[in-house]
């Protein structure tokens, strides 16, 4: 079971009380999360594979041309056809991002818990030069990974955004021996949950990201809980956004010219919500229990 | 987080779909899982542990009075106090249920991870021979678990009702070692995936048991998965109903004059609902959104 309504909408509640206490304190949240400084990240597009190894490559070279230095390619065909297909996907979005980028492959996990299929892609996942592969397997699949991992000494695994609690993700860590684990602070419980699995990364010598592909909002508050880290550099950013996820904020998280991402600086988590433009969203919802109205959709 | 209003929600329309199946089909659900035999069980009598020894000698006495050859003592000051105070609770609990009857006693997570703290416990668990100890850690503390379960050849570990879903439980299992695996139907999914964990748990050579704390719908429902395992014997009974657990069932299951437990004839899970009896505590709710309404609670 995936039905994660009470996690997703406690995180969002556990962020915005991060940013209402960094707005008082005047201090960005990484600051009161106990790092001194918030260090530039690699920002990866992270975008869904083309049908075709056509589509990809130009999708890999769009990104490009906007700046970006790594991109992830995933879902999609990936592990739908033969192996061969996915071969050509592969080479594909190596030639779309270009030899020197950082090339990443997410496989959405299509093998369930099927660790020779998986297998069977690393040598070509190896030869087009991937840093890494991400969610082979069902986010609770921790001995598939560990399997995988094992045959996998190059190509480090990514996993865990289907954490929604800090337990999940450092098994995912200790069991599962992810090199790269993938934290959503809109679904691990917020902030305070992400920077506790950062603190374990940093224990046992793996690579924290952000796993975000909703609001600047939300990008934002995942950076947060390891902006300190400095090693740890890459960081997801989300290429296709939804309508909504552009209007929230006034003040958008962009890459700069060298393809680095940097926080705002303001306190708090830095956004400037735009509240006039999320007002076309709301829907009028009413609850009412024995008679007493209980709820009712606030005025923006 | 704990926030599982989905997965309970969830598993209560599961279970309720296995019973109309059943009733579809005049098969009791244990035959639709396979099963060729509903055995009988051995319920134990659950009960919170007295303030004092004094309290709890006269809660076993009475669980003893009523029949039950088994009872399980749990949470209240366990691990809140000394390592005496423990050990007098734990020989208080033994001489109420006597000395020929199974005595269990839970922890209710009360050491959170410390393995020395639930490790000083043992030997006097050994000493009153408990069957089991139940919940020492955390549902997500496997390694914690396993530890234990290393130092504790005699007095198995019992854990398992935290898991929401098939992977948690047998996760508990395959890194906890625990001795017995307690599923709550009611919390997992349901029964299809209570089923798979009973499979697990056989084929790893430990002991399945109900989690029920509720009504006799879901005791019923918590049977099913191993009503056909007959080596897998013991099984939890609510001793401390709330009266809406007993309003909802025209038919309780109650132990018979051996103290055992068997389930009624009757197709699906065999319990006739009283919508009468629990029309009382019905909550009349409505919820609309864009003006139009979307649930009104109905009548019964």
């Amino acid at each position: 079971m995936d039905m994660l309504q009470a996690p997703h909408t406690w995180s969002g509640i556990e962020m915005a009380l991060w940013d209402l206490i960094g707005k008082a304190r005047s201090a960005p949240v990484w600051s009161l999360l106990g790092y001194k400084k918030a260090h530039k990240k690699m920002p990866y597009a992270s975008v869904l594979c083309g049908d075709t190894p056509e589509e990809t490559r130009a999708l890999g070279k769009a990104a490009r041309e906007k700046g970006f230095r790594a991109a992830k390619f995933g879902w999609g065909p990936i592990g739908r056809g033969t192996l061969k297909d996915d071969e050509d996907q592969f080479a594909a979005a190596r030639e779309g991002v270009g030899k020197d980028g950082i090339l990443l492959i997410d496989a959405g996990q299509i093998w369930g818990e099927d660790v020779d299929a998986a297998a069977a892609r690393l040598s070509s996942l190896e030869a087009q030069n991937a840093l890494w592969l991400e969610e082979p397997f069902q986010g609770y699949a921790y001995e598939a990974y560990a399997a995988l991992a094992k045959r996998s000494p190059r190509v480090k695994l990514a996993g865990g955004e289907a954490a929604h609690n800090y337990h999940m993700a450092r098994h995912t860590i200790d069991f599962g021996h992810v090199g790269f684990v993938q934290i959503d602070c809109g679904r691990i419980g917020g902030i305070g949950p992400a920077k506790a699995v950062a603190d374990h990364a940093v224990a046992r010598g793996i690579t924290y990201v952000n796993h975000t592909f909703t609001s600047h909002l939300a990008l934002s508050a995942s950076i947060q809980p390891f902006a300190g880290l400095e090693a740890h550099r890459i960081c997801e950013y989300p290429m296709e956004p939804k309508q909504l996820a552009l209007d929230i904020a006034k003040n958008p998280l962009v890459p700069d010219a060298n393809g680095e991402l940097v926080l705002h600086e303001g306190p708090g988590l830095g956004i400037a919500v735009n509240t006039t433009g999320i007002r076309k969203y709301l829907v009028d919802v009413e609850i009412s229990a024995k008679g007493k109205r209980l709820y009712t959709t606030p005025k923006l």
